[in-house]
């Protein structure tokens, strides 16, 4: 491959993802094509050359990226037919398309976990509401949609048989409720030579009515042996996969400490936000080491972090004001991360700010108050 | 003032400082304009509007501030009337015009150190070769240029009379030789509301031959005493001043461990960049703190942090290479910091490493590592 400044990289998606990766690719001189289809995308002001255009269409897609060296995703929703055709003509596409094409759909990931002996909780196929319906299957249970869920969208819970007529009626796969004590997460890395490392696994809190993650916690508190398992069951995900880039992987800790892998991210992802501030390498470093097949960085923690998603506040839409930013910086080891959305709406990801101290408790304490006082209105 | 996220600032200078702060910037959603004469200079594609026109030219400057609501610099040659018309008509500028005239000119500076006893070393005045000439100053002394030096430049040591025929022959000032030990630099910052904070003192080896910065050491390991001495110092200065923003306070610390102070820069500094990796805001958060009168960041240190500058090399212009980028990102802990020039030439600033350590040997350890193997070429 050419050296790192001489690369020209695309990225599929011009979100907050994208946005962070940039902060970092600058620090290399790479020199960045984005593709989104929204005019007013994070990164459009931010990289050395914007495309507006859909990541669904074939044509779009391979124009981007045909005269680029290296493609990589900020968004797993994208043509897949175009980037194989953009490998054959030797761009390089990383993470490869082939996992890309796996990760798209919830299904075959199950798939793969079952066929790997990645523990994952049981699960089955549906085509149909219908299907559904006449599987019988134990309630409580979980519905997925097997293409296109993200952030919490595309999941329902299915209590009992009167929710079936709410159920998704896509193909989907129903999954039995985990009853978990915490929900936690990898990142895992490996660049083309086959080197491998792990970020420190994390601990997340949901909002339960809309699914984001709301609160998370690194490094985790739990045994060495359960973070071992986790970072053991992350490694063997990527070498089984073979993947180049990161990989996030998010898992259900069950009461009885058992793990159950739960979905995978093949890109930067929420739960490794923290690592910009609380890690020697950020997830967005070791993304861009990864795709370079440049040596990995230092994973370790520098400190304890937390990380709260800034979503837009309910009952408010139009343009976005951040209130309590003053407030918030008051504190010491207070970092704001704001997406550069020009509007907000209810539960919009519009930032994220990530907490420091030395002291755990100290940390959460200053997380509670930051969560408190920060608020996206219009 | 407006909002943060709402605030138009400009920035005159785009280059490796203006890149950082941009970098910063994006955290915080500024919407940022760059003023910089040449039309590939590093902020070029990372900014939302980047102008290429004269610094020290009136017009340029008044039109490419007076739609902007907050003006700053990344570079003290700048036109100081346009920036006070431009205060007149409601636009804020931080610094403060009257500072960076202030600064501009070494001797103004030296004059300011005198009348607010500020420590420094003994100097007098000069409008021409022929007035330094007849002025019959003790051997050896150091010329400075009144006027746009930087980087080394605009600067001479006069050993002997034989010198003398070489020396500068523009308004200087000649300054008496100082035996130091160690050259030391404090930044310092200052908001609106006047909150002040110092980042610990650091430690600098400069490279004889063109007087650059070679190695920085952050923190010091001088005695108590004396850290206090030089943050007292440069807080001095920063509030005699009233600026609003960064300032840079070089100073020396002499044999008899003493401090005099050599110059300033009110904007983030070289002697500064450590503070990225390692301390818990980096110079370059704080000065956009600063300058939007938000509280203060953190300046306590991380971890040992070495800085290096990443220099041409001798004998090599033309597109710039780097090699060795893979050998040094094998060490943890080390930050490379490409600054986005395409054209190497032998000392010219392409980019720093910082190095991170617990341990202030191996951190040393390893920067030596990394001098050694690092190299701009083309």
């Amino acid at each position: 491959m050419k050296s790192i400044t001489q690369t020209r990289l695309g990225i599929l998606g011009g979100g907050q993802l994208g946005r962070m990766l940039i902060q970092e690719a600058i620090n290399y001189n790479i020199s960045i094509s984005i593709l989104d289809p929204d005019p007013d995308a994070p990164c459009k002001n931010i990289c050395d050359h914007f495309e507006v255009g859909s990541l669904g269409d074939y044509e779009t897609v391979y124009q981007f990226g045909k005269n680029l060296d290296l493609l990589t995703i900020e968004i797993e929703k994208v043509n897949i037919e175009a980037l194989e055709d953009l490998e054959k003509k030797g761009v390089v596409v990383y993470p490869q398309p082939r996992i890309i094409r796996l990760i798209q759909d919830k299904g075959l990931q199950k798939q793969f976990f079952k066929e790997n002996d990645i523990p994952t909780s049981h699960f089955q196929l549906f085509n149909s509401r219908e299907q559904l319906k006449a599987a019988n299957i134990h309630f409580p249970f979980i519905q997925k949609l097997r293409r296109d869920g993200y952030d919490g969208k595309g999941v329902k819970k299915i209590a009992d048989a009167n929710d079936l007529d709410e159920a998704f009626d896509k193909p989907s796969l129903a999954e039995k409720l985990v009853d978990f004590e915490k929900e936690i997460a990898v990142i895992v890395a490996r660049n083309e030579d086959g080197e491998m490392t792990t970020f420190p696994m994390v601990e997340m809190d949901f909002n339960p009515q809309v699914n984001l993650v709301e609160f998370l916690i690194s490094p985790s508190e739990y045994h060495f042996d359960i973070q071992q398992m986790a970072e053991n069951i992350a490694k063997k995900i990527a070498s089984s996969l073979k993947i180049v880039g990161i990989l996030a992987v998010e898992m259900f800790l069950t009461k009885d400490h058992q793990i159950l892998v739960n979905e995978l991210a093949p890109r930067p992802h929420n739960s490794g936000h923290q690592t910009i501030e609380g890690n020697y390498t950020s997830q967005f470093e070791q993304h861009l080491r990864a795709i370079f097949n440049l040596p990995l960085g230092d994973t370790r923690c520098l400190t304890n972090a937390i990380m709260i998603n800034l979503l837009g506040e309910e009952g408010y839409e139009g343009i976005a004001e951040y209130e309590g930013l003053e407030e918030i910086l008051k504190k010491d080891g207070v970092y704001v991360h704001l997406y550069g959305k020009k509007f907000t709406k209810p539960f919009r990801k519009m930032g994220h700010i990530t907490i420091v101290d030395e002291n755990r408790e100290k940390a959460i304490e200053k997380a509670k108050f930051v969560k408190e006082h920060i608020k996206v209105k219009a």
